[in-house]
């Protein structure tokens, strides 16, 4: 094992060798296996926006095996989905690519402004399926955070005594920030800071815009000069109130966009010091062909090949 | 077994053969045995709407054993119903008949917009009475969903440990849809897709109309041109949308209308691929040889013989 | 043991033989053994009305034992209490009478329109008291449905593999039924139908009016013609939504009133097929040599001497 | 389903549905389905005699799919053996045949006269493996009675709450019986009593001689001239002792013998009133196509066809 | 995926995915990943033998993460141990090769010519350590074989439960072999029978012998005309009894012996069909550089390449 990952997984030191295990098996697994970088799979859209906006643009992806083969062709560190999704392939691709099994997940159906994703899986669901890690959804500003904190509290624990690896996905979201806000620097990086406090071993965050939403931090940034003007800089940031470097922290790809943005993009998170990206739409919307080059190329990117 | 048994029983290779054997028994059984379709006899109304507007027409059914006497005699694939009519008469019917137990249910007493129906039953009760699934019923759209998903998550990996199979009802309803919406084509697709993930063996649908609820969809529908004009084109996307035919997807026959009209649904739910119907007071309203004939009608549709 | 038993026996053989047992001592004990008819004395209301409307009519009540003796005095079937109330007479009275243990209570010291009871005891405490059942109470229409059926639903299950009987208190009430409706026919026959699918071997209900409080159902009652004009035909009906008369309905005393009313009412119940009453108020507010005259013709009633 | 079979399942009205249910699975499957009458196979040779003795003969048996799709092929009522052999095939067979896991096992080379077999599956396996009963050997005469019972006794009471049946293997060995003794008339009879006092839904023994082993039981014999001179009349018998004919009692097929032999042997079992045969070496050491028709023949001489 | 994985994953398909991931990991790790063969590090002589015996010849030996490193550098498949080795190094080497853990194990302190190993780990253990299976000794012959199969019957329903493979070392020994029988080819075969029957994924015998042990066996062997001369065609033999090959059948090195001879033996094994090797002594008792050379020459015989 190259000596990148093992620095990486020195920084867990206080989990057992089975979560330090399955915390290496997605680092060694796939075309960037061993730089200490990821580059994930994760398809929710069918359960989060429904099937019509998810895979109508692309219809094989209606089938779950679709995105198993893609995950594994492109040399994806993991795929990441819930239940039903990892159901239906587990079996099949067993021991071809790290699994995670997401564990809660929200409809577009449920009215509100304020989210708290529904349980939908279980820590025993994910050792049955041979997962590496479960995936966990939080929205910092939601008025039901305790609901969710303590949800994920009783999960962590569980998953720790069974050897896996905690995934946070922490988008601010609800009354307690604005649209705006929801990606605002100091937001973002809040999020990351309250994921790691809540035990994740990997902080899932969105880019994140110069944007400064709360007035306190506004002074701060400002007294101290933080530089937050490029991607970079503000990845950087990021990654430094995830426990100043020491808990890894990987960025979403958001809505599907023009494929030079994307890389664009990829290359201020590898820049900042970022750890990879979790590229779902972006990915499963192209032709099969099509996603396959554009997945080798964000690779590449965080593979310093390009 | 035939050949159509085993491809459909190859979907669910997760499972453990104590659940696949379940659902084989489920589509060996009755008239249309092997022909991987399903017409199942639900009786849950007495429950749910109440014993007047359920039984009054037909006064036999206030006896539970006329419900199994009526399914085995049809050649129904399954009975299902609550804890108190299966316990009236599993034991008298033993092994006539696959038997699922409905584990929640509403009643028309209590008030509320969104609904969320009282657990009332047990997973060892189905296993002590000889069931073959479990059934859930889930209400996307409900601010419940939270409650009703996370007990369906529980349910579900207890009902797969014990070689059960699950069936769920997905039914959108509450402040999130609209009344249309309740069956619109979107609305309709997204409830199974949703069914799905949470990891359903068995997903049962309303016929959807062409109706599309969700603006974000609607968008989708156009620019994509996806056909929702008859029945079976709207079935076939339904089923499309459950993990691309790989789950099984069976469609409520609704409120008591006519046979004709019935006859010439669910011909379009077999043409658009739809896996059956499940068809309660259209049954069990009917006098006892009115609705064999009748039933038998629905299976000769199913077999393709009408 | 005479055929009347058996059959109704008979009835209930998804359940085991210790079950069957203890229904059956409920059937064979007291003055009308061997009728399958049932009167049986309930006194909870020190608990949900507080002693002083309870018993300072009779004062004599106050003391635990009185209960126990005036049952096994008058030949009542069963006793009915809390836990506390069986406590303090199970031992001196052991093997006199069987006992059936309340496991849920309200106070009416908590305010709020949509009850639900507290949990006050355990199947356990039935089985080391010789209990040959427990007691339960839903409020059909409240709110808290589904905390009551859930509770239900675990105790019931429990009873059952212990051999325990189950006895439902069924009592429409809540913001989803009037006051009027609470005894309305068509609640009434909806609550006694609620609790048979929840399992329950005896419900127990109030004495139906003939007002009908659902609009769906009224429409029902006028197309099928319903008669509900006498107690006898609206109790024949409520016993028929009983599985067709294949789970045993009593029918509760309510308020103390004019003896000549009660016996009036206890006519109509038998006339209707009704299997028995269960009368609490009426029994212990009176003098001890009264109530026992008042039960002993109550009782003859039912074994059609009167 | 037809007369017998609810004979035979009124026998058992103590256990739950769940058990009928897979009773009913057993006497309602294959090509003598409905009759009343047995034809298993069961291949635990491996275990019990080593491979070499079992399968040298016909070395497809060495593939555990040989079993299940023998037994399918011949219509058997159901197929039994141990876990390993089990799970090698219930997923591909997944519903094609009734499954009996065997849950203890000898094997000859461990030493010793009083023979206690080890415990080598769980009832969970049997649920998880979609099996409708356990299997379970003892041998009456061992002075490892006591494990062996006891055992039995807590595999018994899960699989009965768990809706499973319970098959017992009695054969009379050890230290208790001479070598004559073991198939002795009063010992075989008096080890079918023991199986069924013990709880067993179905009792497995061999086909009784003439000889009697026990002094105390020779009186009674020719005090009470009892007939024993011909199989039917011993196996009349030894039915008689399993509780008057109400439980089930099957005979083992023994060592490979002449056709003719077996024939004559299945017709006498046949006349005394047994319930069926247990046919394994008998079965599986002749090739496939001469298996087939084998246990045709036998099927066709329980159907009272030969 | 290869084909072969693929292939020999399709032979476990009653276990859950999560099982069928732990034997991919050990069939896709280290030099000769993918080719379905294995080579694995056993290290447990310090328990078994003692330390002396074991650790003298080569004292780096003494150090536990001597084993993890040896194991990794000669890209073998796993290193199995017992607790207290595996709890030395699997922090440290986390995710660098699949782990096994020992949980039973016998010491050469203990008196006792009837094997019988104590319990020495938990299956919580191995999840806790991030292992991908159990390992198991069983002595069949040993007249403590009643308790080693009992503790292997609950270890194993655990373990697939959680996910784990189940290895068991299946060794004759004890008052029911002689000690030319434990290596004798039809005893060896036996073990390899009674292994899979017990539900083991993967079966380690030693090379057998050309002597037959039982008579009743010798007899088979001489009609059947079995051949048994030269050691490939003895693992053929073992290999067909191992449930005609579809279950993994790996042989151990024995005795520290002459390089040459066991290249030899590896050869014979390979030709036979055996699956691989699990070679301690001649492993870890050489100097580093040597064991690395002589384990990469195992490996490139089971790969073809001498």
């Amino acid at each position: 094992m190259n000596d990148r990952v093992r620095e990486i997984l020195s920084w867990y030191d206080s989990d057992n060798p089975g979560t330090l295990t399955n915390l290496a098996r997605l680092m060694n697994h796939g075309r960037i296996a061993g730089t200490g970088h990821f580059v994930i799979l994760p398809v929710d859209q069918g359960f989060e926006h429904g099937p019509a906006r998810s895979f109508a643009a692309n219809p094989s992806g209606y089938d779950p095996r679709y995105h198993f083969d893609l995950a594994i062709a492109a040399g994806c560190n993991a795929y990441a989905a819930p239940l039903g999704f990892l159901e239906a392939g587990a079996a099949e691709f067993a021991g071809e690519i790290p699994l995670i099994l997401k564990l809660n997940n929200s409809d577009s159906l449920t009215p509100g402004s304020d989210p708290c994703p529904a349980l939908t899986g279980s820590v025993d669901d994910a050792i049955r399926l041979g997962c590496v890690a479960i995936g966990f959804t939080i929205y910092p500003g939601s008025t039901a955070r305790n609901e969710m904190f303590g949800e994920l509290r009783e999960l962590t624990i569980e998953s720790k005594r069974k050897g896996l690896a905690v995934v946070v996905w922490s988008y601010p979201r609800g009354s307690g920030v604005s649209k705006e806000g929801e990606t605002a620097i100091d937001v973002v990086g809040y999020a990351a800071q309250i994921a790691c406090q809540l035990g994740a071993h990997i902080v899932k965050v969105k880019p994140p815009t110069a944007h400064i939403e709360q007035a306190a931090a506004k002074k701060v940034y400002e007294k101290e000069r933080i530089p937050i003007a490029t991607l970079a800089e503000r990845v950087r940031h990021v990654v430094q109130w995830a426990f100043n470097g020491r808990r890894i922290v990987i960025f979403s790809g958001g809505e599907a966009k023009e494929t030079s943005a994307i890389f664009e993009e990829v290359r201020g998170i590898r820049d900042g010091g970022g750890f990879g990206s979790i590229i779902g739409r972006n990915s499963f919307q192209r032709p099969r062909k099509e996603a396959l080059d554009f997945l080798g190329q964000v690779m590449d990117i965080y593979a310093g090949k390009k």
